[in-house]
């Protein structure tokens, strides 16, 4: 029970780096898909500023797959920029007893659209303008790992 | 009227980038004070990844009195870390007519002692465990700004 932070295949390290941050500061858990685009050696990621690692339950996997199997009870979002997805805002993460994983793409290429296709229903999107491709990696989990928080009173921080 | 973020003497290149970034996503004005850690000529800052500075409303002041003056009307929340602050989430953003400014302070050293004292009641914090010492800047402004838009129900992007 939880919330959940899924990179799949991240590319920059300073992202995971300030994700890893906001889960540690949250008790959220992080699931990274493989491949990614940096190096987990401690010397690597403390070089990217990944200085809470150690404090973060952090789970690999090879396949996006694997990961969906294995939580097959849990709410999963697709977090895209564009499409006809939900927006964050309008739906409900404030069951304390239900796990709830949000899981992004790659910065540069987003989600496979094999994965977007196959579950149209679970893909969520936050309002932007027009004016920039998308937001940060790491702004954009943050802003899903809060609302989820807001909506459950910051119950899974105690 | 409208979102405002101001940041005061921001040291790293790539949070005021990516927080350009959230406010060209969002309407939101970038209000920097001033000495800068970094250099604003189109080069260094497309180096550093600042790639929406042009798309968004930017405002310099050598000195933050001179902005809480130039606004004297707006509604002020300084965000920090620790302290006896009203938590972020429980504060009404909601009014359309009114102008809200998030100020937030150095990476290293946060918002200077002597402000915080002069506004005991307009600071406002995140919650978070112990586990770290802070969020990252940019995913704090984004935080902030995402919830006072969330109140008001997404209308300064339209």
């Amino acid at each position: 029970m939880g919330l959940h932070v899924v990179l799949y295949q991240p590319e920059i390290p300073a992202n995971t780096g300030n994700i890893a941050r906001t889960c540690a500061a949250t008790n959220t858990s992080l699931h990274l898909i493989r491949p990614l685009g940096f190096s987990t050696e401690d010397r690597m990621l403390k070089r990217a500023g990944c200085d809470y690692w150690p404090k973060v339950n952090i789970q690999y996997y090879d396949d996006i797959e694997e990961l969906l199997t294995q939580f097959s009870e849990a709410a999963f979002y697709f977090v895209e920029t564009f499409g006809n997805s939900s927006f964050y805002h309008e739906l409900d993460y404030s069951q304390l007893d239900k796990d709830y994983f949000f899981i992004f793409g790659r910065e540069t290429t987003g989600l496979p659209e094999s994965l977007i296709e196959k579950y149209p229903d679970r893909c969520v999107k936050i309002p932007q303008t027009d004016n920039v491709r998308s937001l940060n990696l790491s702004n954009t989990a943050a802003i899903l790992v809060y609302e989820a928080l807001r909506q459950q009173q910051f119950m899974p921080m105690q």
